[in-house]
């Protein structure tokens, strides 16, 4: 009885040009996130469906349609995780050049408005079907939007009614400045990547206190940080469990991996020198969490990639089904988080453990639903349904 | 035991500008077509899935990408209606002009092979998911593409592996002359409009001809004209089935209709006036259907959309079974055709009688499949699989 299950996306190979990348990973294949999400609402019924769609490769319109469709065929359970690319391999598949990080976020900005005019075309009850009267649409309960804006035009309607649940939810993950506040003003949830609870508290509150600025309720903003659960009924056997996990990262593609996350590569040091500064200022969640990591613990390149990749710089949880609820738990009652993005490190063993032990443990002590309470995603979330044309 | 569902598309509401045709007809609203068939290739085994998807509002990666996807979903029932866009409402939803119709084609020939070079890019064994190695991807049998063209780049390599059935299956429906050349050199599928045996016989001809003149067989494309069918037990029964449903559309939406068909605003005429001229050098294939009818007849403007409006041009074929089975018999056995787009009148009704009074007849007459020869699109049509790089 999860929230929902979230697919990542991107426009090209990890690596493409280093077959000792690719070939390692199964990253390099995946489904499209709306045919593989269609797929799923086809045989599912209550949890929501999440993809990545970067606005650097589509318009505002088909995006709009997109999770719109998704919505209808779903019964109101689609949501959007908006990013911008930088990715130069993925421009390469569209002859595109990436606009730079503060323009790239403008942009998105004036996209997620566009969207959302979008799915705002349709008033609720525009659907009138009246058999006798010839009438399937009602003419004046059906808008143009007109948008002519820096970046984007987009006349509209959108082509379909208006969302079960009002509007897709949106979720981003900047953690940059600009990042915090497109997610402020636009997003109904934010993903994270915190490993620290005070760090945890103080993301979550300045996304509040954002949100609140941006004229919206500090609710209406859920942030939940990644988590990568290994549980066993005993400590020694997740350990030993995570362990094993851990000596399955090949040194080569750790050491290619990290040199990825922070832009660097690392092949012209020796794994045990310590971590060499970088450039934070691009994807700052991660960068920012694996350059506390390696200051706070004076770590070696090989240290970093071995606490790192395995959970692509997420907070990694380890232990009995107890000892990961109190973790959680904490999280959550000392306003860290609102939930969590739980990440098993396989599949489906890793997420089979963590339904079967940690879940029954979260609902014991009240901290997790025995029922969905709505048919929508966003009812699931708690989120109001927004009203048309709303910010 | 049909070999494919088949779904339009378009990428604005018919008529945005004008309530009283958009607010009268169901084609105002419709699903996104991949989100549509991923949905259902998950409740369905053996039907193909084909979709159109405009070259005019998407990048090839894109393009490849869906249909692959859509084709591993579906374990190889994929395929794409290859179409250039000429409404001004769809580019108004994106910021777009677009080219004139001889530059659409030249367009539209490069996004193919653009689209067919992605769907190479992967070596059919190029997973080898060698756990013991470490080694997901064979790395020298996944291929950049590194496309440079007149209108387009990719570099590849697409992110996921070959089809199940080779490539996904190629549809086409240009009539003229750009359209024929680019259907006979890249489609395994020509849907046409045909209302006249002799015609057809000549547009199916004219096709194979071309297909070979580009180095394939004329058995490679498969000529598929439209047929709307109206059956029933008797005649009579079938008749008034067919004038019910006429005198359900309303003369102000026909005379709408027909003018958007034809290009030309008719309600400057009287309804009893002739059809005036009109440019045929636009949407040919439904346009010369009109013109030779209104010729052929000396029709009115209200007999033309009586007649014509209904089946979108296509040919309307009324009786009972065996009327119906020995005229569409007739079609196939003359090399009229390949086979049939079987456009049900409405649904589920019209499909139903089909299924229930046509389907037997035609499978008495073997003339129809009582179980799949195949698990893909490509093996029901009895098409071969493309070799990789094969044009």
């Amino acid at each position: 009885m999860f929230d929902l299950v979230f697919t990542a996306d991107t426009f090209a190979m990890f690596g493409p040009d280093d077959p000792a990348v690719w070939s390692r990973t199964t990253r390099m294949s995946r489904h499209e996130p709306f045919t593989l999400l269609a797929a799923l609402a086809a045989v599912t019924s209550r949890i929501g469906l999440v993809a990545t769609a970067s606005t650097s490769f589509y318009q505002p319109f088909h995006i709009a349609r997109f999770f719109a469709s998704l919505d209808q065929i779903s019964g109101g359970r689609s949501g959007w995780n908006l990013v911008t690319s930088s990715g130069l391999s993925e421009a390469a598949n569209f002859g595109l050049t990436l606009p730079p990080e503060h323009e790239r976020y403008r942009r998105a900005g004036e996209f997620a408005e566009v969207v959302k005019g979008l799915w705002d075309s349709w008033d609720e009850d525009a659907v009138v079907a009246d058999k006798e009267a010839g009438i399937y649409i009602a003419p004046d309960r059906v808008h143009t939007l007109n948008h002519h804006g820096e970046y984007y035009e987009a006349r509209g309607p959108l082509t379909m009614p208006r969302s079960p649940q009002g509007r897709p939810v949106i979720v981003q993950a900047g953690q940059s400045d600009a990042g915090r506040s497109l997610a402020a003003g636009t997003a109904d949830i934010v993903f994270s990547v915190e490993r620290d609870l005070a760090n945890a508290q103080a993301f979550r509150a300045d996304i509040r206190a954002r949100a609140e600025a941006a004229g919206r309720s500090g609710d209406a903003v859920k942030v939940l940080p990644g988590a990568m659960v290994v549980t066993a009924p005993t400590r020694a056997e997740a350990e030993d469990k995570f362990d094993r996990l851990q000596r399955l990262i090949p040194d080569d593609l750790g050491l290619i991996m990290l040199s990825r996350s922070i832009g660097i590569d690392l092949s012209q040091y020796s794994p045990d020198d310590p971590l060499p500064k970088f450039n934070i200022s691009e994807n700052v969640g991660h960068r920012k969490v694996i350059a506390d990591y390696a200051a706070r613990e004076g770590a070696s390149i090989r240290q970093t990639w071995r606490e790192l990749v395995g959970s692509r710089s997420h907070r990694v949880v380890i232990g009995t089904p107890a000892e990961v609820v109190d973790d959680l738990a904490q999280w959550f009652e000392s306003g860290a988080c609102d939930g969590f993005n739980i990440m098993p490190a396989t599949f489906p063993e890793g997420l089979d453990d963590f339904v079967e032990l940690c879940v029954p443990e979260l609902q014991r002590r009240g901290l997790f639903r025995t029922a969905y309470e709505a048919e929508t995603l966003r009812g699931n979330l708690g989120l109001e349904i927004p009203e048309r044309g709303e910010r």
